[in-house]
């Protein structure tokens, strides 16, 4: 009988740790204990794995004993504080939070794209950001076969990225405007008002003008292709949607490649899928992909202001492929069972 | 007495149409005639300009007599047809139709940017796409300080910029959305479900990826500063926002300009205001611009991939500065009052 593991998932009443729950159970984690644990706040909540329900237990120190594997996302402070314990007794631990992601001794993983760097762990492994795990998927295959100089980025994210409360603000907002488009709206979660609006900000801003969410996508995306010379710089913004992150990107390669190549390369790249034929209407919104664990890929086009440009637009579940199915697929590939 | 005008608004019950008559009528345009025209869709329907009200008359050669100015905005296949019987009776036309921006006899004109073109037109001169007038404002004085290689923009358009029908379908579509999330919804006027979603096409794809609306972008920027060597690549997307349309705008320029001196050249021009202190909130997004004439720039900031680059967010209202305020600016340095 193949071997089953102990697996906790801290943060577990939160979008993310209810996905990886749902993840969890959808590929058949070979899970013998299942431990599901978060912040005094929301522990004693039930939740359902495997068809057995679980009251939720308050994470300290103490709870990973004898847990092999943890899938951490209930925010950067409790992962600084808790991973490290985790560590200590011998529990592997997949983190979502940016925490860890840019320690050096601590490999940041997209599994399909640098998965031989999970061996290089010493008890922490870290999940990238959502906006760049789905970046780096279909730019993987381009950078390996001629190589990419600069990236150009601009994002269109949906408010699950900021938690459950962000959706259900954006939602409450909406529903107010639709009867008085001239309503003073709360706003609370978000930094501004979202419904039927856009906002040019996600986290917060440092000193050169960025966001802490366009740093990490250029800072993760270099150590993800462990190539520091790739230039990148973001613009992050948040949309009205629900659920699915969009990306329109353009990169500039280091050789010329024709829209047709790429398109053909990222077509064979694991987990992506092409969807483009635009004069057909076929390209990817982000309601086509909730609840789809590959990322979309539409727009491929060579870029008319360079000789060796490509333009394309991304489209991926963020809840899913940035981080709950990333960090089960890095379970899976740490228990050997797909690696 | 100052001399008055006989002036007409051709597509007055449209959205840009109604902003046309209200922009007339806010800067107390010298009208001495009024003559509201539209197709026979909406002729008969009533209009009010400068306390009086008005019946919309069904628009044909005819109706141009005895007409000095024309703003036109119902549609490419309409000012195809009427706009050279309008200039063969002595009406100048200022057309916001996208039919007769390339045309080498048509100056395509954004007052602030190239206002000494108009002298060269013929009869018609052009308005541009809204996309393209907000993003050229504050790029001239930075072109003029320090020269533009390269624009690499990605759009977030409101549902407005293609009509009242699709700024319609997306309330109607959120409405039954916010009380079903699961419901299919009917989609008519825009390509695809717009509520809670975004949609990475405007107008209609050409041959090489891109649609009619990106290529307007780079090509009507180009006829704008009159210089073929600016390379331009643009992604147009559609956004769930009823006015406003935000660009985030990567430019690459010939000599080093930094962030602070970008920001002191956008502010000192004209009917561009710059929003700019990010850590504090500041910032633009499109429903606090929405009935206000200027262009709105913030998070101004030094490119970190390239020696020679800024990144900018410009937002402005598609139905003012766009179209209406544009078309008006375009007829008042025609008559003078503010050449």
């Amino acid at each position: 009988m193949p071997k089953k593991y102990n697996v906790c998932v801290l943060g577990a009443t939160g979008m993310v740790g209810r996905e990886m729950i749902a993840v969890l159970e959808q590929r058949n984690f070979p899970a013998n204990k299942f431990l599901p644990l978060a912040s005094e706040r929301t522990a004693g909540t039930k939740v359902k794995f495997q068809g057995k329900e679980y009251t939720v237990e308050l994470a300290e120190p103490k709870s990973f004993e004898g847990i092999e594997i943890g899938l951490f996302s209930a925010g950067a402070k409790v992962s600084a504080l808790l991973a490290p314990e985790a560590a200590k007794r011998g529990c592997i631990v997949i983190d979502n939070t940016s925490h860890f992601r840019m320690d050096p001794d601590v490999p940041l993983i997209v599994p399909e794209v640098n998965g031989h760097a999970i061996k290089n762990h010493k008890g922490v492994i870290a999940n990238p950001n959502c906006s760049t795990a789905q970046m780096v998927l279909p730019l993987k295959p381009i950078y390996d076969a001629v190589g990419i100089e600069r990236i150009v980025v601009s994002t269109y994210q949906s408010t699950s990225g900021w938690g459950k409360e962000a959706v259900a603000e954006m939602y409450e907002q909406t529903r107010i405007l639709l009867d008085n488009p001239e309503a003073k709206v709360e706003v609370k979660y978000l930094p501004k008002r979202i419904a039927f609006n856009v906002i040019p900000q996600i986290d917060s801003f440092i000193e050169n003008g960025y966001t802490k969410e366009e740093m990490k996508m250029a800072n993760e995306t270099r150590k993800i292709f462990e190539d520091d010379s790739i230039k990148i710089t973001a613009t992050a913004v948040r949309v009205p949607v629900a659920i699915g992150h969009s990306e329109s990107v353009n990169i500039q390669t280091k050789r010329k490649i024709s829209a047709k190549e790429a398109r053909e390369l990222i077509s064979k790249f694991p987990t992506v899928k092409v969807v483009d034929d635009p004069s057909n209407g076929i390209y990817p919104t982000p309601i086509d992909c909730v609840g789809k664990d590959d990322t979309f890929v539409g727009r491929i086009r060579e870029d008319i202001s360079i000789p060796n440009g490509i333009e394309m637009w991304i489209v991926s579940d963020n809840l899913r492929r940035g981080a709950a199915l990333n960090a089960v697929l890095i379970a899976e590939r740490i228990i050997g069972a797909y690696s």
